[in-house]
């Protein structure tokens, strides 16, 4: 318990020792005090002592449009009031199918084909048992090994977590080795000393093609990854990387799937990044987050009409892809869906999104110039500024307090962090302006002085 | 396009084609004309032509208070308002914490720590996961092998599909098969002849035994079963047999994982049945479902005391449990379940489900004299209608025309079924009264009856 909360956040964080939280120290349960959120207004959170912070992190990179909009509220009250649910096994609601609808309008190429699930770990999980299916069903049992990277983030079940390769975070869990194969990370700003971004990029694509080359192109189904890794700390590929790996993933028959569960709904600028900032039209796509701005869970895996039909011509017995959740397409998560996608429109929020953006990278840039940082990343709406005292890479030492520190100063000033190791991530809501962009990386900076001051 | 319904219908069946559902054969993609569901109210839905029928399956045995409940929606929309989304990572907020502390209490034992997941299959892959990693902090790599049986249903993960043992539905689906195994399917309906059902028992018993010391005791770590089988078809094991598997698995080290996702929240009469109702306090419960009548999108993992204090003896540096989704936790699902759970007690809905299920028993085994019906099992408010017609075994010829038969005149005489094989299943919501069975069962027999005239 902190000792300056109130009652009855102490009566809340009493209760919490129940909930065990993600990645939380088993052997500590019971013993964190954690701040409690009580109230979302746009960029902005109340803590449950009447703290107010603007929410740097966006919630969890989700909060898209921002917190305490009216419209999703009243759209999920109506729609739970007519519907709460439906068997998607047996039957349709129109949310869920007009979502479906104007969600494979908004997507790259031909991916017309949305298996919603309930959440990223889901859509990702389902991507690849598609993956293992399609081969199946084309006759190519060998054709199954995946290929991802280290550094990528790509969920939480036993299968997508397989594929992260946040390396630290697989101390004590078990992953599946035997058709999952992680290749370097593609983070230019770790290139070796004396090569310069041109040449990285030629290797980390080299990386690809040798993985497949070495596993055999008849034996790998599919390569996966973020345009932009997320939290992997906001680590952005060199210019180029993306569509030459999708172009290497043609080349030797490979599926390429765009795990654009971050990256999606206005992050980069765009509905989806792979096509219009990365020029990739990929054959499986997923997403989550942003798809409701994380007002309710919900996640969607993007097939290609080129896949289906590959299995239809294979054969012509029924192939049903056996697999699918008591919530997929769930009616009251597609109603948030279908208005977060009206308030993108009625706002105008890529526009916004976009023109904010250069001045959110102006003013995270800016902070490079602080000793204790040593680089900074940003993409559309997404920073991370990697601090120098420490360093994420597996089997070297680690130092988060750093980070807390500054997160407590930041706290106490008006924003709340998400420090991933050594980096600060940044993917504030999309509706946030100029002024607030300012507020928000002005109270970073202070927090990052004052907490070097202190070392 | 069915040739019967409004334009209406027919237009929201066509934006329809865009979502995959679940199970769905991928080389007919587009072709179906699903029923439109467009509102609930208590027990009833209406589709998009206005067609109201019974909920015979409960939406997917889930919807438990019923449809149209203001006060969940109050709930929902009032938490919706207030905070739509918090990073369970770092921070906590009331509703979440609440739940874990009102279904701490309420869970059997010391299944204290709620690990919440976006429903039942996440539950699921995060209980394994759970166990694997609980053998990796003791120092015992090797203790990895999960037993499973055949007819279990176990969701649509990798790992929850590996271990579920709908055989036919494994067809072009990769499964885990170096660490998940099956033993037979404790349906005593479906014993050798001549066999009584205790020996039935022992022999299924025997089963796990048999698979245990197979593997070695030192190399399984976990037993995983639903109390009632009910995506198999509501099969029910002989008398005795869960608690005589549990005490196996104390005896054998073996972590005994009860598969709650159906069971729990009244269906079988009690908040959770494997205790009150089978007499056993499992090491980890899973469960969805019923936890917010299928609202929103939510599931649990509860994790005994136990299982964390030995992890704390076996050393003392952090073990952090790496896993845990954006949606863990979610304000707004967790608020629509204590809305549920209050529905429960100001309603005494367990009273009122424990006060039918005698009637909804008698009159589902009344079918059983039907020549088309050879077996009915009921649990609770659980009913499975076998028809003698087909078989769902494996590598047997399947027909599920008769029951789609069955199904399209009972949804034309007011009732939906959720045809399982040749099963028809029964999951009403537990508001159902005595008279509503009658109509329930009424259309049933009538459909049944005027199929099999039909032949």
């Amino acid at each position: 318990m902190t000792n300056n909360a109130s009652e009855h956040t102490q009566s809340l964080q009493c209760k919490d020792r129940h909930f065990l939280h993600p990645w939380e120290d088993v052997t500590a349960t019971g013993t964190a005090a954690r701040t409690v959120i009580a109230k979302g207004d746009g960029i902005y959170i109340t803590d449950s002592d009447g703290k107010r912070m603007i929410d740097g992190p966006g919630g969890m990179w989700c909060v898209n449009v921002g917190y305490g909009r009216e419209e999703i509220v009243a759209a999920v009250a109506a729609q739970m009031r007519d519907l709460s649910y439906f068997s998607p096994w047996s039957v349709t609601a129109a949310p869920a199918a007009i979502l479906a609808e104007r969600l494979a309008a908004l997507a790259p190429g031909d991916l017309n084909n949305v298996f919603f699930t309930t959440g990223g770990s889901t859509a990702v999980d389902s991507a690849l048992r598609f993956a293992f299916f399609y081969n199946n069903c084309l006759g190519r049992p060998e054709k199954k090994h995946v290929i991802a990277r280290v550094g990528a983030y790509h969920g939480s079940t036993y299968l997508s977590a397989s594929c992260s390769g946040k390396m630290l975070e697989k101390a004590n869990m078990d992953m599946i080795e035997d058709r999952v194969h992680l290749i370097p990370n593609p983070n230019p700003s770790r290139r070796p000393a004396g090569m310069s971004v041109e040449d990285f990029c030629d290797a980390k694509v080299a990386d690809l093609e040798n993985k497949i080359l070495e596993l055999g192109p008849d034996k790998v189904a599919a390569f996966i990854a973020e345009p932009v890794l997320a939290s992997g700390g906001v680590i952005i590929p060199p210019k180029g990387y993306f569509e030459r790996c999708h172009a290497l993933c043609r080349k030797y028959d490979v599926l390429f799937i765009a795990d654009e569960v971050v990256t999606a709904f206005g992050r980069l600028g765009s509905y989806f990044a792979s096509k219009d900032v990365f020029g990739v039209e990929p054959d499986m796509l997923t997403t989550a987050k942003g798809l409701t701005s994380g007002y309710l869970p919900l996640g969607a895996l993007f097939i290609s009409d080129r896949l289906l039909a590959e299995i239809k011509a294979a054969g012509n017995s029924a192939k049903p892809f056996f697999s699918g959740f008591t919530y997929s397409g769930h009616p009251v998560a597609a109603a948030a869906g279908l208005a977060n996608l009206d308030i993108f429109e009625s706002d105008g929020l890529l526009d916004h999104a976009r023109s904010v953006a250069p001045h959110f990278r102006k003013r995270l840039q800016e902070l490079a110039d602080l000793p204790v940082v040593c680089d900074v990343r940003v993409a559309g709406l997404m920073g991370g500024v990697e601090c120098s005292l420490d360093t994420d890479q597996p089997n070297e030492e680690r130092d988060m307090n750093f980070l807390l520190k500054v997160d407590r100063i930041c706290q106490q000033n008006g924003l709340l962090l998400r420090p991933i190791y050594a980096t600060a991530v940044m993917s504030p809501p999309l509706t946030i302006s100029k002024a607030q962009i300012d507020e928000m990386v002005d109270i970073l900076k202070h927090g990052l002085q004052a907490a070097a001051a202190d070392l």
